[in-house]
């Protein structure tokens, strides 16, 4: 049995608890915020057993195999790193981290330590991607790729309001390609692997952080068009446009509601999804931890360090700048 | 009664014919065909009283009014040259001209000779496209656009097979952004005026013409992405996001089949169209010849720039050449 603990009582640490009531082999064992109401609060509603204030304080507790960390993204290099120090198989949120640098040094301590490290990236486990993936020989060769992920954000009041939300600062390495283009980003990468260019323009606030952009990734033969937007909104949809046909699939953030493949007729591909994101992702880690399948984990660190290196590649072309950047 | 022949007798000009079936005051008197057989068949099938194999032929012929050019790209500025010396009003089918040169010169010889021109800009003149204006500010401020253009070829085995149709030839002045984006960039034009911004990424022949490409638009506090493929098709599809909803909208080549707007919740606004998009756009033509309106016509000249210039651009951008450039 895994022990988790999770850190941080956010929208998505409530996710990830209830993700991980449907998978075997893991148990959600404790909570820690610095508002102590707080982990009381989501221990009581989530049944989970113990609580801590202080991380540290959770690290050193031998009653907890991994961490989940569920905070925003800037805190994610920091946390990791003092977790898999600690020697606890570590959950990060996407976007993995703010850089590559920060890649390197978390990977370093991960060896050091012997220590797995996961991204809980939603979109690649899902049923309805393996679907696109077993038909895309349907529709080959591919010619053009367009995604939208876009999704108004809770915290954009806020933002025209004169404040800056974690999800819009760049001291939080907010924006939307790394919020909502992460998606669209990994999916390629998977189905297609690196691109041969990459060109992100965006539209940006005056700290640099982009709040919509169309990502460009040029392959050989095809392009693909990464549209995402946080001020607007509207039925977000994949296309992936071949000679001999076409697949659409609709995803809403993280899941992937309907697949649709058109080879002269459209045809249902859909297959209906038992359990919420997270919990198919949250299995495959199990699996991996449980069957010490290396080969699957080595593949999994690469994924996350293409798809680092895409957003980084990103927003560079774009002029987007994060505070951890400077570090 | 405004008295039309047409040049070329390919499929675009069969759809000229029919339209002008619909047009009270213009009547189609004339077929032109270097090739007889051609243009005798044409007549007898269309019910068109005159045939000229030679075109000065026909430009002389006092009976006609007005000539509709339907040939390549490429060819469109020497053929318009001609009629609008011979001061017959002309009709140029999109895409106008191939560059801003074109363009100037043919302006003068359109002012020197007091002859009016036109573009068959389909998309502009239809009901659904008035329904889509109308509508914009149910949603403002829009902060989000995408388009995609996409037609399989006819001609791409044509292309697959090593030769080089018109439509993927850099002499013909062809490719994706000016065959299928024009649509898109004159939406975008018409509504929202000029770009800040103009970035064209293009899958490219080794003529360095466009089979598909990924045209963004920046505009304040918003940007557009165009895609067009003619190497692969789609539910083609318009969308702008604003702020307070979504209008969503089905274009096929040149018609607009559904509008959606979607508030908080999705109504259909499409209006149901009378007529093929020809018919519409030369009912407009044929008003502002007749009631001589000045201000439209300008105004229509101005969009014909803008519109060239975001195409010139994004080519530049691509760096797709076309041998007209370089004359």
């Amino acid at each position: 049995m895994i022990k988790v603990g999770i850190v941080g009582t956010g929208m998505i640490s409530e996710l990830f608890a209830e993700g991980a009531k449907f998978v075997e082999g893991m148990e959600v064992v404790a909570i820690q915020s610095r508002d102590e109401m707080k982990a009381k609060e989501f221990a009581k509603k989530h049944k989970v057993e113990l609580t801590f204030t202080d991380y540290e304080g959770m690290l050193k507790d031998v009653r907890i195999d991994a961490v989940y960390i569920g905070l925003p993204n800037s805190l994610h290099f920091e946390y990791a790193c003092k977790a898999l120090s600690a020697k606890k198989i570590t959950i990060l949120e996407k976007p993995f981290l703010s850089n590559l640098k920060e890649l390197d040094a978390l990977i370093d301590i991960s060896e050091e330590t012997r220590t797995m490290v996961f991204e809980m990236n939603r979109v690649l486990c899902l049923p309805n991607t393996h679907v696109i993936r077993d038909h895309l020989e349907d529709i080959a060769p591919v010619r053009m790729i367009t995604m939208n992920f876009s999704q108004y954000s809770r915290k954009y009041n806020d933002l025209l309001a004169g404040k800056t939300p974690n999800v819009f600062s760049d001291e939080f390495s907010g924006g939307a390609l790394v919020d909502l283009g992460v998606y669209g980003v990994h999916l390629m990468v998977d189905l297609f692997g690196m691109p041969n260019n990459i060109t992100y323009i965006a539209s940006q606030l005056p700290n640099s952080i982009d709040i919509s952009g169309n990502l460009t990734l040029t392959y050989d033969g095809f392009l693909a068009s990464l549209v995402q937007s946080k001020n607007s909104r509207c039925d977000n949809r994949i296309t992936i446009q071949g000679e001999k046909g076409t697949i659409y699939a609709s995803p809403t953030a993280s899941r992937i509601d309907t697949v649709i493949l058109d080879v002269g007729e459209k045809k249902d591909i859909t297959v209906t999804h038992e359990y919420e994101s997270m919990t198919y992702t949250l299995k495959e880690i199990v699996r991996v931890i449980n069957e010490k399948d290396e080969e699957t984990y080595r593949k999994q660190l690469k994924q996350i360090r293409n798809v680092l290196e895409v957003l980084c590649a990103a927003r560079q072309s774009a002029g987007i700048k994060f505070t951890a950047d400077q570090k």
